[in-house]
């Protein structure tokens, strides 16, 4: 049983305000499930969706939104191994086509006819969400909606560009950034019994990544970040960028050993300048990593519900969803902001 | 037995003509053996190293060299796993520390004390020379000393370089620029049972791709190679880029299929325009490959011993080696020239 | 169009004879396809399910085989990703649930819920099959059905079962049994650009194995093979068992050198003695391989369709299927044998 | 300066007691150091060497231990990469060849020539030790010796079996025996991440597991622990077999999921009965795992500088080991006897 209308913040514009409109519920197709929507986080995408700043553009009006979490509400046709009342996530990765060499191989990310949650086909800033029930992940019931909310896209998301990494227990990764990303790839590599060394501009930052477990920390305003983590650690063996900006991008490949890996997350516009001869002589590896299979989502859930990985996170409501997005913009936000949708 | 004296080029000053001189034969010291040359390629390398023009110069005077191939004439001390006759290859890597961590896991080509033959230590540019004997190519002694000594610089470099692509068998791999190191790794690749589309701007090294075995040739002025290549292939798993240049780079990505590998050889200076946006989404990885280990070397060199894989080669004499530098200068060379130096 | 009823090889009793009969055609259902059979391989799996000697057994009655090939005629609901007239082959792994760790990790042959065509589900020694449109092979139009269907069960479990083993290019593999498995299996080998050495007891079978490539070939009954293979290739890097007894096995784990795999193929009943100490001194890997995934399914396809692989094959007619079996019983077949259902 | 004469004990004669003895320090050789002893683990292998009880027995005399851990008191020819005052720790593996095919590629565990320390080369049950300097392991100086001696062979072995495991972080492994070996590997595998399942039939050891962070603990006499732990963790990854008894084997066996790989360490004689069927159905790799290479033990014993691993010790004198021998034979004791030879 569920309504007919629900509230929904909704993009009708690129550029503009979403606005805060009663829209109809959708009913689950094929292999879908409705999902009564208990929080939602805030992803810089949304912003680009919203935006329309992307090659490829949503098509108007829609809902954004794709770290949502709440409770299966109804099952569409031949849904069988779920049932009313469980608790999903709808990640970006709405759907995939099943049957590319991609998709059979465990990499559905990779699949050219994929569809976004929050932008092709719409997301979780509503109190319902309609999601592809082979594509969710899956929790507990007993669980705090607003801290696992951010997992579903933040979470997976540098999980897998730290496996992506290939660096092993004890040995060292660098993380680049220590923003709502960031903070949340510390606890990761960490759990992931990697060392950690941390670089940031702001000193609060680096000073949470320290209480996160950061083994090595550097103000890169103050010293050459590559130089010191270095001297500190002979090298990291891999690399996380998460701020991707040319400067942290230079800097994290300076902080590499001979033969270490850079992990690119997050989809700027633009280039890097990847000098040659030392990628070459020092046998470099770069690398792009993008979101997450079900695999990477499951196990990034599993290491958040062991209690190894928290995000900080802020509260808001639905309604506050455009000062959330003025924030983003100013770089305003320390952690993650999750819509409290549902309670 | 072995003279006191020999005819070696030797370099004295950057930039300027090798002159060929008769200089002291060395004794081979502690793990060293002293090899009569039979035979020695001429690389591009050589070239940097008597310009010059990379940011660590060798130190005048030199003997450049480092496809020398020929008979061990005399043991040094320890050394008690060859003998004299046997026949061996001094490659690029002249010796290295041994201790690192790169050396005691097979990677001794990234280890930050290696010494380079014809670059920190003579070369075999020289009727004899001396070698570290735990880092010589192994070799029959009843062989072709000029279609071999290739193998030690350009075969190596290129096997590895696909081995560092990951593309596996009945995969398609891209190999751009069909010159000295591309026409080699064309049948590194069949033999490993790769697909290979070949990329080249002459239609005659396009045609002896096609002879090696390429399944698709392309000339990049006349078409939009990774259009074309994707179109025939559905993009290649990995590509080879032995022409280092921007635009090779670019066109070698646009082959890629998603989840693709670039594998880069050679060291000229300079950089790439990395695209973040492209990388991310498609998980690209791009993979700086140097030269080879020994374990490499000795692979390479078994496929070459086991007819699989032929350079093209044109011999000379060591008199000659300042008119090959010329030739080389206005890239009027096809194949690999090797010098004749023991018969 | 499709007919109402076709002819068909039932098992009706457990170790009686199968009894051609006209049975009707079934439809189609959601994902499925009906396949106009043009051939189908017999396999030993199928004299195990129609004698029922395994734990679980078929259903009664059924119809059995698993390497049947033919065109696409009649699609079933939500199949828009191929049409009728499609040559597609029809494998043992019927289908899987599609959300398990195993299905959504490139590995559904590992599902606990799959289901296996010709045992749960009836097969191809028919005119007509039902298949999972999501879990069958893809052809070209215009190949040899009869000698494309064994690589349907044969071709796949021994190119995967090569995998499995880990060898490289250029490496040692020792191929244990030259029978219907084992003499496809060294065609891959060499096209994966493997060194093979052949182990049988039968002269003509390694006349066969030296013909399709086979480096080295011994007869063990009539030297010690282990010793020998190693004299001559310094022992192999990997070793596919198909002759699953325990002789061949002490054998195969005798040509391997240290840190070499031994991959089993085929479900004997019964167990191996693992001699501890030297599997431990030795770094030895045995593993157990399970036919094929979709993607090494489609990738063993290419092999054969590139003329790389070709089964020795005999035509038989669906109604000779119970002297085809009492041939099979007593190893009286050499290759595979074919039904040539459709022409 | 170090002394003529030293203490040490001497196998004279296979199967009798140690003799406490005066002989003669001798000189470190090319490549080679001279150790003053401070501390040396007892291992079962001792035992074996004493008792000449495997196939390639020592020379007597000899002195036995390989867990040896002092200073360096002298530096032979060619060693100029540490000095003396350096705290080493001197393995097992006491020298390899250097260029064969595994030494070059970081497998000198396998190497055919290596010779072992305190088996083929007199050991540590002495106050002074010969090592040779590039198979040594390194420590900083202010090092409990007592405490870190067990990590040189109990530490790196369980450490390098957990890695062949290829479990990853997040993913579960069963470690089968909490005694000397297993209540080290519990420990190495919270480090690298794993979720643990301990086994054994003793409570009080399970209580020693699960205060070292084992997740499930059970005991093989009052349940099937394949069965429970199947229940509780749906299967292992992986599972490292410390305790080689065909009862253990076949439990840990029994505790993977599909997939999964068991690692062997130990020596024991005899064999394991390999289950075929199960072992291709649920493409289980089983693998022997020898030691550890030089890169192994550094790690394992920088997780153990780290204070993530510490082996249960106590301390006994070097005149005592008769009675330490005595009482290993008879199982009765707790994680690891240390001589306390140096203070």
């Amino acid at each position: 049983m569920y309504p007919q209308k629900m509230k929904a913040a909704v993009a009708t514009r690129f550029g503009g305000k979403l606005s805060i409109e009663e829209v109809p519920v959708k009913r689950p197709g094929k292999n879908e499930i409705l999902v009564k929507v208990m929080a939602c986080g805030v992803c810089h995408t949304d912003l680009h969706a919203v935006s329309g700043d992307w090659p490829v553009k949503p098509k108007l009006p829609f809902i954004p939104g794709h770290e949502g979490i709440g409770y299966v509400a109804a099952l569409g046709e031949d849904v069988n191994y779920m049932k009313e009342g469980d608790v999903v996530g709808v990640p970006w990765l709405y759907t995939a086509c099943g049957h590319c060499e991609h998709c059979i191989t465990g990499w559905e990310t990779l699949c050219g006819q994929q569809k976004n949650t929050g932008y092709g086909v719409d997301g979780s800033y509503a109190e319902y969400v309609v999601a592809d029930a082979r594509y969710v992940g899956r929790f507990p019931t007993n669980i705090d909606f607003i801290a696992m909310a951010p997992i579903l896209c933040a979470g997976v998301t540098v999980y897998k560009g730290l496996k992506e990494t290939e660096v092993k227990p004890g040995e060292w990764v660098s993380i680049s950034g220590i923003g709502g990303l960031g903070h949340v790839a510390v606890q990761y590599a960490k759990a992931m019994g990697m060392h950690v060394a941390a670089i940031d501009v702001a000193d609060d930052k680096l000073a949470l990544a320290k209480l996160l477990g950061a083994d090595v920390v550097v103000n890169s305003t103050r010293q050459d970040a590559g130089e010191f983590i270095k001297k500190e650690t002979g090298g990291v063996h891999g690399s996380l960028v998460t701020a991707v900006s040319p400067v942290a991008f230079r800097q994290a490949l300076n902080t590499l050993r001979r033969k270490g890996t850079l992990s690119l997350v997050g989809l700027p516009p633009g280039s890097f300048d990847l000098p040659i001869f030392e990628t070459v002589l020092n046998r470099f590896t770069i690398r792009g990593s993008i979101v997450g299979t079900r695999k990477d989502l499951q196990e990034s859930i599993e290491f958040a519900l062991d209690g190894k990985v928290k995000a900080t996170v802020h509260a808001a409501k639905l309604e506050d969803i455009n000062d959330v997005f003025d924030n983003m913009k100013t770089g305003n936000i320390e952690g993650r902001v999750v819509l409290n949708v549902g309670s």
